[in-house]
């Protein structure tokens, strides 16, 4: 079996699964966004089928606009517990499965991230891995007594300024610098300790962290990087990208455009993974795969489902949602085209929103056809694994774990074990050098 | 058995121990300060104690100060866990015990402590407290992009704005918002959803908080309170205050003070509970006990001890630590008096760094001796309970733990069993009101 092809697999896990009807489903416990224990078993499951990673995105705030009127509560996506308080406690309680989770770098301060992503590093035992993003909208900006989010450039450019200090804080101490000598009273090296003294365009830190080097060296940093901006951050510090595009061969150009950046910054192509987003309907028989998928669709709740077409189009509620989408004005090319679409396609209101339902990449069918397709992007350099955003959980997940696991592991396309105890190792990522 | 007289316990359990040579000990593993294991092991012998609460003191930043030069170095509290991701991942692994912690007000936003102290109630099952502080050092500041920390006014006024953010977003839902009906597809009833929209001197908040009303209604606020604004901030918002003087008769003014102040809040002489802060040295003789006490004393590195008195006096590297303290000019006036005594008791440098080595109330004797100085606190209206700072860990747990425990329980001044799975109600507070 040639290592190369061995794919990394994380989950998705936030909410009650990717599809917007989730909490409907008969088979999710509606209340499970704020239950501990929903998650630390739908983790569980996750370490025990040897997933590489279980992964929380985050934003801090839920939506302001109620349109059409009355959508949003119809929303499940409103209660959540937060992810760095919830991953501390699922570390707590798993031992290999790795840690990963959303913060904004608009609405903190690095020095706080710094010491909260090492501090579960260090109760995970090496574990923990920050996904980088930045915060670009108006209701997380009413929070943090902000009239206006950030623009564009001030936002990637503060998140790449934040990443650099985080990543000096986390290099504060070198690995052998508490020497801890009772007899002596000498607790730590003074020469293995880098201060800091960060000043920049946007932070001034002196540091040093609190905090000992982590068992990885650092935590894991992850990454979308879909833009130019992000593409920069992402070759420079990123180990882990989650974004690619949705068809293989703009997948194939991303990847290869990200790999190649790689060498510029002194690293290797095998330094960066990159890992798309990827959300399975499998069963015995093509057919009960899509009725799994169509079963889903159908419990869309109207007002949502409108809601999904508000910011294009407009306010539909006053149609039938079965009747034909009406000859409106849009609101933007992007309504316009939506409509063209439906005119063209004879669709209902209801048909058009099912249409816009879904975040990720969807694969529905056998085993077989969705591991075809898998191993399709990863020999053929698409992507290094996926991030497995189920629709429903744990449902999606136990699915896959029971189709799509063994015909990977078949194909020597999935591990038996895990490697190691820390992410950074199972991820297949050499030792980090200090200071790297 | 009266209820009046029953205590509350509190550890505080920050770094390994109390007394700054703890790490010195031979007892203490010197690399506890990062060991998830050590923690832990530490609050499940607290929770089969029944103790009310176990507490981390925090702050964001360690000392810049190397005075004397390299004492620095010889000072154990340069690295330590996150609070918030440690009591998350202690409450995982917990079922009873009350989990605390303190956060800063000065260099947070109110949303994302309102979002991480509700996130743990919800993880521990209504276990969560938050301690509400101030930021006063300059180090602190130069880890967040400011030369100076904020003045005592601007400060307070912040704190007291802050928690008022704090309390609105955690009121954000009432208790039976979320209705989850899936048959309707309707996720919350609108008319109980409270957005709190904040408008203040120092924050905007919109909200609301993306996190459902917690298993205690919201987390416990404890507060340290000893001066006129802290004790202001204290009568209208806490739930528990650590601080009140090292003598009984200045605990009872202060004791007397602050609970006659609930009512022009609104509140009753019971929903605020007064918990000092008390280090114990117990053995089956005074002899033992003191030796305990001494042989931690021996331990405190010369230049960790110099570096208690340079602020006061200056440095007194050059001196013999065993000779006698020199007449030098003072920096201030501590120092002078300082200088007074050591001279009026004919002491050495060492025995005056010794003096200066205890932070909170110490207690050197036998079992009986110690619970009569706490009954006498307790049943005469100087405190509620203590909050137990052992000056090593786990030793000065366990310590307290064989010999303590059995004399308290003895008198009927500590439980047996836990009354409830909830710290408030451990407590023995009434439940909170929606909007309280």
């Amino acid at each position: 079996m040639e290592k190369k092809t061995m794919m990394k697999l994380g989950l998705s896990m936030r909410y009650l699964g990717y599809h917007m009807a989730a909490w409907r489903h008969p088979d999710v416990p509606a209340d499970g966004g704020i239950s501990f224990k929903y998650y630390l078993e739908t983790a569980r499951k996750a370490e025990a089928a040897k997933f590489d990673m279980i992964f929380f995105a985050d934003g801090v705030g839920i939506r302001a606009a109620d349109n059409p009127k009355g959508a949003l509560s119809h929303d499940s996506k409103n209660v959540e517990l937060e992810p760095l308080t919830l991953l501390a406690a699922i570390g707590a309680c798993t031992s290999k499965i790795g840690l990963v989770a959303t913060a904004s770098t608009t609405y903190n301060e690095p020095f706080h991230i710094a010491r909260k992503y090492a501090s579960i590093d260090h109760i995970s035992g090496g574990r923990a891995g920050w996904n980088v993003v930045t915060s670009w909208s108006q209701e997380e900006a009413w929070n943090f007594s902000k009239d206006e989010h950030l623009g564009y450039d001030e936002r990637y450019e503060r998140a790449d300024e934040f990443v650099d200090v985080v990543k000096k804080l986390w290099d504060s101490w070198e690995e052998d610098a508490f020497i801890r000598d009772k007899a002596s009273g000498v607790f730590y090296d003074e020469s293995k300790l880098h201060i800091p003294h960060h000043k920049g365009k946007h932070f001034k830190v002196r540091g040093p962290l609190n905090s000992a080097r982590t068992p990885q060296g650092r935590p894991i940093i992850v990454q979308a990087g879909s833009n130019e901006t992000g593409r920069v951050i992402a070759a420079k510090s990123a180990d882990v990208v989650y974004s690619a595009p949705f068809d293989i061969s703009a997948a194939k150009e991303y990847y290869t455009d990200l790999k190649s950046r790689l060498p510029s910054y002194g690293r290797t192509r095998d330094q960066l993974l990159i890992m798309p987003g990827l959300t399975t309907y499998v069963a015995k028989t093509r057919q009960q795969a899509q009725d799994k998928f169509d079963q889903l669709q159908e419990l869309i709740d109207p007002l949502s489902g409108l809601s999904t077409l508000y910011s294009a189009i407009g306010d539909l509620s006053a149609y039938d949602v079965d009747g034909p989408v009406p000859d409106v004005p849009a609101v933007n090319s992007i309504g316009k085209n939506l409509i063209d679409i439906a005119h063209r396609d004879n669709l209902t209101i209801r048909q058009l929103y099912k249409r816009r339902a879904s975040g990720s990449r969807q694969l529905i069918g056998t085993a077989e056809d969705i591991v075809d397709d898998m191993e399709q992007w990863v020999t053929g350099e698409a992507a290094d694994g996926f991030n497995l955003c189920p629709a429903i959980l744990p449902g999606g997940l136990d699915d896959f774990v029971e189709f799509i696991l063994p015909e990977l592991r078949k194909r020597g396309l999935f591990r038996n074990e895990y490697e190691s105890n820390t992410l950074r190792a199972n991820l297949g990522l050499s030792p980090l050098a200090f200071g790297k």
